[in-house]
């Protein structure tokens, strides 16, 4: 699996925030889109529609005991992955992805569709099937029913676009705009671990030998694995949109500093996050224990960098009021949930503590000018 | 736009029934996706869908008042569209296949999700815009919302998938499934003009004047509109499935003689079509009273065919039981309703009565390899 995914402004369910990553056409783009968008919205029959564009999925339906939630993510080759990729591995991620944004919901996925574009040349080879396996197999992991989708021949290359559909209960969905100051910041899991992996695998592909390649990463597979096969917290968000206890959400895709930046544009507020908090992955912070390379040397360095501006790691980045959080669990669906922080007025903006001293946490997750190809 | 669609077998919601016209490669790629998705949805929890794989869409929920129905079409540029189209049609036509998906389940489409895959060249230019006003403009016209979507970077190609979400009231989702001997086989609005526009297209694009490409489609602006801009029967779709009539349905996007075998081999039933009852394109069957061009004399002559096997009208073919018939409009939700034939047992096969003769009815609608660029 190739690098970091497109940064969130491209899906336009969450169109909302523009960090000062994106340059003017892009977000003269989504500006044009969402204006259109929203007058086509007014002008239709908007009813049924709960919350649209502008999260991390769209809720709709509104009637009955139940709202459904749904993400589209699309995927092409040599931009969000590449063939020298397992094929299972592309197909595991790019269902993960769009179960990650049901869960970033706080809603519980349960069907999902699966349009692929293939070349003649892969359409006639394992490695579709291969793609259809990691499908469906992270599908039976997380109890989603494939239910439909299409199949197109493309002129050269992969296409995949991984819908799923979730459900809450009514009113129940856990949006980004939800956060107040006082609220407490949490993050589920272990932060870096996906980024580092990237690295290791960059870095791997540059050597020439296969042992040369097998040292590089020896000791280090947990970090790769986590790149190539992230794990959806599919029932810790359930659980904290269905009890109540999470104000707002997002998946961490991009990275902290980039996401945490999103939550508070959506909810007019800012936050203090302390940098002795964030859950740096353990693998990733003791890497050059393990292994005596130069770039786990370097990886182990950097280990707070890569947790908070390091992408796809597909955690969950949630506030919590302060009653809630305490009957907060310490873990959650499996997961462990980590306070990293508090909710504050706006006008404080979004900073880390460290050593006693506060500066501006700036976005820097990701940049795909930089990493595009 | 580009020739025909290709056939529903792509579609791997449809991909119940796979006619001759499909090699191995196709055959066996689609047979191992269902059997995976089987067996991943026995595995995975089941519960609330109702029909998946093997209908126009999917339907799920089943709990409260409401079905749920959704489809997804992936469209690739090069080979279901060129872009030397208009970029308005190109995404005008996008969603009114998908919706044409919906109303063949007797479905109300309610939401939309666009994800699109731009060459940076287009992502920066006038024609992505057209996409999305296209795609909006059809929106409007038939009542859904657009709820979200993808955007993302593509190498080359534009890739659009079209995603629809509908609803049903509970249990009234019209399957192909549902024809009994004995029932009326009806069709609405009139046939074969997308496929006689799409040969006028091609025709006027191998002129090398503009003067010959007018006088090529002179009067016949109808036909190639027809083909660019297909009108989904979403009002006679849904009151179709509300009021009960329909017993079964599909939309006709590969050809009347594709189409209907599909239902008759979902339903397990044979069928009898009356040519002299095809409801020809008025336009195209005075082809050549219009347009004295050669072209025009060609296709009036040869309109039968265009109307029995020719794809993209978007018209919907539908059974409905002797009972209901009686009380069956002659118009419905806009559109004329025209009985074509009859169901009749498997074992009597397909056929059409002409003259007094009655013959083998051949699925001769789409056959991508022949179009297949």
């Amino acid at each position: 699996m190739r690098d970091e995914r497109k940064p969130k402004e491209r899906r336009f369910v969450a169109a909302h925030s523009l960090p000062g990553s994106l340059n003017n056409s892009e977000f003269n783009f989504i500006s044009r889109i969402k204006r259109r968008a929203e007058g086509a919205r007014g002008a239709a029959l908007a009813d049924g529609l709960v919350h649209g564009i502008g999260d991390d999925a769209a809720v709709f339906n509104g009637r009955g005991l139940r709202d459904s939630v749904i993400t589209a993510d699309l995927l092409v080759e040599d931009i969000d992955f590449r063939r020298t990729s397992l094929s299972q591995d592309i197909g595991y991620k790019a269902l993960a992805v769009s179960l990650s944004d049901i869960a970033a919901m706080g809603a519980r996925p349960r069907w999902t569709l699966l349009s692929l574009g293939l070349p003649q040349a892969v359409y006639d080879s394992p490695f579709a099937t291969g793609i259809y396996e990691g499908f469906l197999s992270a599908a039976r992991e997380f109890g989603v029913t494939l239910i439909g989708g299409d199949v197109s021949r493309t002129p050269e290359r992969i296409v995949i676009d991984s819908i799923v559909v979730g459900e809450t209960r009514r009113g129940r969905a856990v949006l980004r705009s939800g956060a107040r100051a006082g609220d407490h910041i949490y993050v589920t899991g272990t932060l870096g671990g996906a980024a580092a992996g990237l690295k290791l695998l960059e870095h791997a592909r540059s050597l020439r030998t296969q042992a040369a390649r097998a040292r590089a990463l020896d000791g280090l597979a947990g970090l790769t694995r986590r790149q190539a096969r992230p794990l959806p917290r599919v029932e810790c968000g359930a659980l904290l949109g269905e009890r109540r206890l999470a104000s707002a959400m997002i998946d961490l895709s991009d990275g902290l500093s980039s996401d945490l930046a999103r939550l508070c544009e959506r909810s007019g507020v800012g936050a203090r996050v302390e940098a002795a908090r964030i859950p740096v992955a353990p693998l990733l912070r003791r890497a050059n224990e393990i292994n005596s390379g130069q770039l786990a040397r370097a990886l182990a360095g950097d280990a707070l960098n890569l947790a908070l501006h390091g992408g796809e790691d597909f955690e969950l980045l949630f506030t919590v009021r302060p009653r809630v959080a305490a009957r907060l669990p310490r873990r959650l669906g499996g997961v462990r949930l980590t306070r990293i922080g508090e909710v504050r007025e706006a006008r404080e903006g979004i900073s880390i503590s460290q050593a006693g001293r506060a500066e501006i946490l700036t976005p820097s997750g990701f940049d795909h000018f930089k990493h595009a190809r």
